[in-house]
């Protein structure tokens, strides 16, 4: 008795599971052959738009943020319903031009808009805060009677049986749910790509990533086939898609945002923690999405989330802000577009009438190499647990890393507690460090943030595995963090200069890995502000004046 | 080479460092040999007031609470020098009497509140809510110049460089340190004994444990050497000694007190968090502890903790409150001291027009045996090296348990996460069914706390291992949870009754370790209210009305 032998191959399943998905999207929504796009046309941003497939109506209610759908809605201006239709039409294009999406309920995300349309006419009010508005997730999120793979060939047919705490917290504050989106197998991944989707395009260059692991949602947003998306982020995850894309994140501590009864990797790992956050077009939205789902009172659904409303007197920023500055970390540079982007901040915060000091995050690398340990500790026993059980292979860069073939060390619970203790001890280091900044700043306060990349380089052609990023100190020691966009790379401006020092050996295949900017064309690029723990208010208030001050051209990228 | 023959026996090392101590107890603070009760005498308690060591200004000093002796600093009419003096004394005999103490620092403790006595008069007002009160910490916490051996004779000799965080925001809060108390060597045992400091005992009953792992704090608060100590607690640790000498005590839930630089056992492990809290004679004083460190902004100093500040609209408790009541979990039952105060209680709280519900905590079953999983991961590995490295015994209970003999398993790192996962379903079952209380309470609420014991028995005899008790669901799940007194065990009352009903195996050696009121004679009996997390400023405010109701005596034990 061969039991894998009589297995059905993954290719079939995988095949079968993207055609449920192409049925789920009307024949109506589906591109004909002739407007759609040649693959070999790489910047697509422009093509909901441009391509005639829309109503004016239609770009009206979809080419705005997820605050104003919210405002003309309980305005009675908008109904749910057409703007959900709308929403849902554009995020069926998006799949068609980028492969972003996974799970899709657009039958029941417009029923679910006409009921709302009906109990805000009937009572005269709003059910909550995001009354109408379509949010899209990452798949890792549960809706009854939709899968949740995370791209696993064998996760296929498992629908959830009961709601992510996340889920019902944003139904309860009014959220329609449509769509879910793409994420790399594993979610370890910089690339959004798995065995029972495919790979998720970046809108504004094709040949590039729209980052990972919530790369589905970036891809989605840019498009406009989203208002705002919920991803998570464990090294990277919600900053680098934002980063990539030209959009707005959040990174929030642990705690704000309920994390429970969602779809993950490495389960009951706990040394550092995904936190899920908003992706989105504007800071405006990241309040909007975080003081609605604190009006809740999510701790009393999900014991892991803190009893700290959103508390408005900490969005009361002072006149004059100090931020730290780096375009390194004493370890990797931030390659060209990304410290011009650094540049441009800066001096539009001084010509403001801010402060900027410089702040190299050295204690970046630490938190690389403890992240690392944390990440790898079960030796790979999960990720190959999940692929065996189909006979779909790891993706190479996995399989290199935590795979069979790499046969990776398990370390023990001894050594764990060890690794566990030194991130602590760099946590102290780390806000020691920031507290201390007081004497430099002159505000008489430590920096209020720290401004710097999150990655070394813009979005990255597909097949492209990181050489190194600046992801892992936010999580590890559990930071607030919001990314921005900034500009686009410039293909003049951003050469790389021949006479760039170099850090170290790393930092050195960073800068071979960036060719020059015509690899990275079209890209938008952005940054990360970083602010201390659970200052999820003082962050988004820090993004929106960023946002002002970077001007309306980045938030349009 | 035999490197291990050329050592110092550790009996000398240790007996040195008892000698040490001994120095540092002041001649005339020496009790004459004649004053001294003998060592048959076991009910120490009173023995303050009648020796006639105390002179009636003293004990007028000491026999207060902490809220008070502030009050009265601040109001001019008592000096901290004399406070200090008089708390120093009283601490020198409590050593003398239960053995309570492993550091003393008399001497620095007068200099420092004689230097806020001056400022005190010079700038007219207090440098803080705790201005001039002497606080005593469990041995763990570090200060400047003295050891924190945890009862390990391999720490002697290895003074600390830097003070715990917590104990700079109570000196930057006013507080005077004087004295650190004794603790098992490993802190995990119920009985505090170690081969550095040997046992501490109870006043109520000197052949009776004061419980462990805060066991000198509880002896040293009980026989008035200390008006508010700092305990920590990872099973019980705050609150079994609590109970089993009739003191108030709280286990806040992780992120309230700092526990940065604090000496500790499991270095780095963090499935199951050790909570720093105050141990004291009156509610008042928990709070008096809570709001003060928290008005210092400890976030600020120690980034594992919580940016939330003593919320006083929290401490505001609707006129009506409904308690669950337990008398036993579903497997073990609570013994007849226990639950006759659990009646007494009940009773009072229906008089005062408050509600109860029956709530049996059948998950506290499950938390035993996750949290044993999390306590022993290493295997043991830390306490063997911590003891071999001075040739030192582990005390025959723990080698039992994690030593050589015990050769226990060491579980992988997969195995951990599946337990940490475990952990976390329990805490969503755990809530979810709090929250639906709301339906059987009558208060349009959850219960607002769930009163029962922190163990099946009071205060047992020196070497009684515990067979069984009820500490490991509030740091499993990071319940906020207060300990107060009701009563005192009664040789009639407490009798067990034959027709007892067995709930397990466990509960029959429960019912068989209890062999009757007379090995527990004099004992406290104390409880527990179990708050939901972080619910620090409601369970402070349930303590207050729990003491009112239950009535001066029990404060009085």
């Amino acid at each position: 008795m061969d039991s894998v032998s009589e297995r059905e191959p993954w290719q079939a399943i995988a095949k079968r599971k993207q055609d449920e998905r192409e049925q789920k999207i009307p024949a109506e929504w589906r591109l004909p052959s002739t407007l759609l796009p040649k693959q070999d046309v790489d910047d697509v941003f422009n093509f909901p738009q441009t391509s005639g497939f829309f109503t004016l109506r239609e770009l009206e209610l979809t080419n705005v943020d997820a605050s104003k759908v919210v405002a003309k809605i309980a305005a009675g201006e908008w109904t749910s319903e057409e703007v959900t239709r709308a929403v849902c039409k554009r995020a069926a294009f998006a799949q068609q031009l980028v492969n972003c999406l996974t799970e899709i309920c657009f039958d029941e995300a417009i029923a679910r808009a006409k009921e709302l349309d009906r109990k805000l006419k009937e009572d005269g009010q709003v059910v909550g805060p995001l009354h109408g508005l379509a949010i899209s997730l990452k798949d890792q999120f549960n809706i009854p009677g939709l899968d949740s793979t995370l791209g696993y060939v064998s996760r296929i047919g498992q629908p959830a049986s009961s709601p992510s705490t996340l889920v019902t917290i944003l139904q309860n504050a009014g959220a329609v749910v449509y769509v879910k989106t793409n994420v790399p197998a594993t979610l370890m991944m910089g690339e959004t790509i798995n065995n029972v989707f495919g790979r998720s395009l970046n809108p504004h260059n094709r040949t590039l990533t729209p980052g990972g692991s919530s790369g589905g949602e970036s891809a989605l947003i840019t498009l406009g086939g989203s208002y705002l998306g919920v991803g998570t982020d464990i090294g990277g995850s919600i900053r680098h898609p934002c980063s990539f894309t030209g959009l707005y994140g959040l990174r929030p501590s642990q705690g704000r945002v309920s994390y429970q009864n969602v779809q993950n990797t490495f389960v009951g790992q706990e040394a550092v923690k995904s936190s899920a956050g908003p992706m989105c077009r504007s800071p405006d939205d990241i309040r909007l999405f975080m003081s609605s789902i604190l009006a809740e009172k999510p701790w009393r659904l999900d014991p892991y989330c803190l009893p700290i409303p959103w508390r408005e007197e900490e969005e009361i920023l002072p006149q004059q802000l100090c931020f730290g500055i780096a375009n390194h970390d004493g370890f990797v540079s931030a390659t060209p577009p990304l410290v011009r982007a650094i540049e441009i901040v800066k001096q539009k915060l001084l010509d403001a009438g801010h402060r900027v000091i410089e702040y190299i995050p050295h204690e970046m690398q630490e938190s690389r190499v403890l992240i690392n340990k944390m990440w790898s500790a079960d030796g790979g026993e999960e990720f190959q647990r999940d692929t065996d059980l189909s006979g779909e292979p790891l993706h190479p860069d996995l399989e290199a890393w935590l795979g069979h073939s790499a046969n990776a060390p398990r370390p023990s619970v001894s050594d764990m507690w060890r690794v566990q203790n030194q991130r602590t001890l760099l946590a102290q280091k780390w806000s020691e460090r920031w507290e201390n900044t007081q004497s430099q700043t002159g505000t008489g306060r430590p920096i209020d943030g720290l401004i710097m990349p999150s990655l070394p380089f813009p979005a990255v052609k597909h097949d492209s595995s990181y050489p190194s990023h600046y992801g892992t100190l936010s999580p590890l020691l559990d930071l607030t963090t919001g990314s921005f966009p900034v500009t686009r790379v410039d293909l003049e401006k951003d050469q790389m200069p021949a006479d760039r020092p170099i850090l170290s050996g790393r930092d050195g295949m960073v800068k071979k890995f960036y060719k020059g900017p015509e690899n990275h064309k079209n890209a938008p690029v952005g940054l990360a502000v970083i602010g201390r723990r659970l200052e999820e208010e003082k962050v988004t208030a820090m993004l929106k004046v960023l946002s002002e001050i970077v001007g309306r051209d980045a938030a349009h990228l």
